[in-house]
């Protein structure tokens, strides 16, 4: 990095301090403005999760339409999906805790994606068992987020070919290379399979509609580093007679060690929460997680301390204070310096434990029907 | 073409008049040597069939090897596939015809590969219906040909990938595009599917190994334009612990107007015989075919025609005359000018209205077990 300013984001390489409201206006969406939240309160029948009103989803591509037709009687489906390359942090959850929200208000179906294949490409380290055994390991960690079973469908990459391959043919043909080495910045080593792979992660957008006959929306929760894949898909899609899937965009989690993202390929593994995580390691890594804390207590408790660049602060943002009032509650005691770094991590470590116990419980229920939302077939004759 | 001289030659692209000694040097394979052919025999125990002993197939890489293993008591297996642009004519026969003779003689398995995936991503014109009816056409011709049903095995690419795929995957790791960029000479304007489809095409290499987790040989019958694809097979089996494919090489068969190679793609469809034309329109192909005669009837009773260059000879040569006596004397009467061409054309095609009988009755035959070569399923889980 020249300069502080700048910064790349791609779904393979985020790196600098990101600008995001640059970064909206480089890949060209949309604000996530109070007028479409206040239409999804609406139609949703309640208050909004913590995720839609602190900021942390920001950003989203024609997600007005998606709640027109919805308003219309023409309900959407949800996808979105992972590539297993190890255990899943608790900021992976974002976008199938938005899942799960609008799965329950809205009464939607849920398509999730299990990228082992891209991720076998992706990374040169590692192997096809591992891959796959992450891709087991993380879909119940997901499904443990509160899927509905009847309503929730899994594309487990290399277990749902024969139902992806149809589509997958005619959606590559419509890409060209130049369009791929652009949009992804893929070196002329990039792997053939990597230089596919988009045709697939394209797949799930028009799957229910392919199967059912009948034009039906898409609407993808995610992190905006994965938005290129699905500019390339919604340039292509009314080519192939399938509505452009709608995106709601998130920014990226910080690391506890306040190094850029929550991130599984960094070689600090103190920076992430993983869900596998022993409660001795949750604690060791709550402990040394970066604050805006100051360099004494006498000198905080004067000052006040700095939750803008707190990782334990976005913590409480993004999940453990999901009550408003106690959220401002903590805000006002850090910044006031009522609140001291040690004792915030302590109140903030019952939580976490808490969501760790009850997460292991809800990941052993789903181990039940985890295979039957498996998509193994394909669902027609092509 | 500035230069007579120049000619190419790729999968996708055949133009300019070959040399085919030059082109066997290029891409560095071994020559189809008397010694090579005398070992075959042996180990057929019996004749060796025209398109061996008149030229047809010229070249191989490492055949040497697979012999030497049958005779040790390893046998290989045949592989060999079409992709499915239209009808088949009957110079794509070739391949199919000797792999049903090392079949019939050796005892040896037979992979037959459908790639309705490739040609749909390689002909901006055809659509899936078509690409999937022509499989499904082209197949019946191929297995008419006289292949054990028993040992006879089918990947029809949309249809078996999920019996693909756990190769494919492994395989597209070790293709970088810059290679394919490089064999192929795609442009960036490529689809990513045909950049993808090399990885698909390899794994039937190395399948029967996989399956059964047993080093098995393969032997690739092929026109001399495929060998760009097993060439990036051969520099990556050991990488995946599969040994390299063995190939055998035909010279391309002249079409019918005695322009570049008998082909499906040229908009002279009189240039090639296709096998569900009807006999009429057998007869004015054949009746139109550009020979080696004279201007006229006395010259050429004086001076003797040229087979060489002659189409209705290649035909005689490729499979209209098995018995070395009959071709022969087709030859010297041609040379000598006491056969003229349209009487020679008038015996060929008695032969070929009878090949063309013979074809649709075992293409019949063929359509009540089909169906039951076609790999559809995964052989063990990934």
């Amino acid at each position: 990095m020249t300069d502080k300013e700048e910064f790349v984001v791609t779904p393979y390489e985020v790196k600098g301090r990101i600008d995001y409201a640059k970064l909206r206006e480089q890949f060209g969406t949309q604000e996530l403005s109070a007028s479409i939240l206040d239409r999804l309160q609406q139609l949703a029948g309640g208050e909004l999760p913590p995720l839609l009103t602190r900021g942390v989803y920001y950003s989203h591509r024609d997600l007005n339409l998606v709640l027109d037709q919805y308003a219309r009687g023409h309900p959407f489906f949800l996808y979105s999906g992972r590539g297993p390359s190890g255990p899943l942090h608790i900021s992976h959850l974002v976008p199938f805790e938005l899942c799960r929200w609008l799965q329950e208000k809205l009464g939607v179906e849920m398509y999730i994606q299990i990228t082992d294949d891209e991720k076998f490409w992706a990374r040169a380290q590692l192997t096809r068992e591992e891959s796959v055994r992450w891709g087991y390991e993380n879909l119940l960690d997901i499904l443990a987020v509160g899927f509905d079973p009847k309503r929730t469908h899994v594309f487990f990459d290399s277990r749902s070919i024969a139902a992806l391959y149809p589509l997958a043919i005619r959606v590559a043909r419509k890409i060209p290379y130049s369009t791929v080495k652009a949009v992804f910045g893929f070196p002329p080593s990039t792997n053939i399979g990597l230089v596919f792979y988009t045709a697939l992660q394209t797949v799930p957008c028009f799957y229910p509609s392919w199967e059912s006959g009948r034009a039906t929306p898409c609407l993808i929760p995610c992190g905006i580093d994965q938005d290129p894949h699905f500019r390339v898909t919604r340039d292509i899609a009314e080519g192939l007679g399938y509505p452009k899937p709608a995106l709601i965009h998130s920014q990226m989690i910080p690391g506890l060690l306040g190094e850029g993202v929550m991130s599984t390929t960094g070689n600090e593994k103190d920076n992430a929460l993983f869900l596998n995580d022993p409660p001795k390691v949750v604690e060791r890594k709550v402990r040394r997680a970066f604050t805006g804390g100051r360099a004494s207590v006498e000198e905080q408790r004067r000052l006040g301390a700095n939750p803008e660049i707190c990782s334990v602060w976005a913590l409480w943002k993004t999940r453990f204070a999901p009550d408003p009032k106690e959220f401002e509650q903590i805000t006002a005691d850090c910044r006031s310096g009522a609140l001291l770094c040690g004792d915030c991590k302590s109140n903030l470590l019952e939580k976490v434990h808490a969501f760790y116990r009850a997460h292991a419980e809800a990941r052993e229920k789903v181990r039940d029907w985890a295979e039957s939302t498996i998509i193994t077939r394909a669902p027609k004759p092509d």
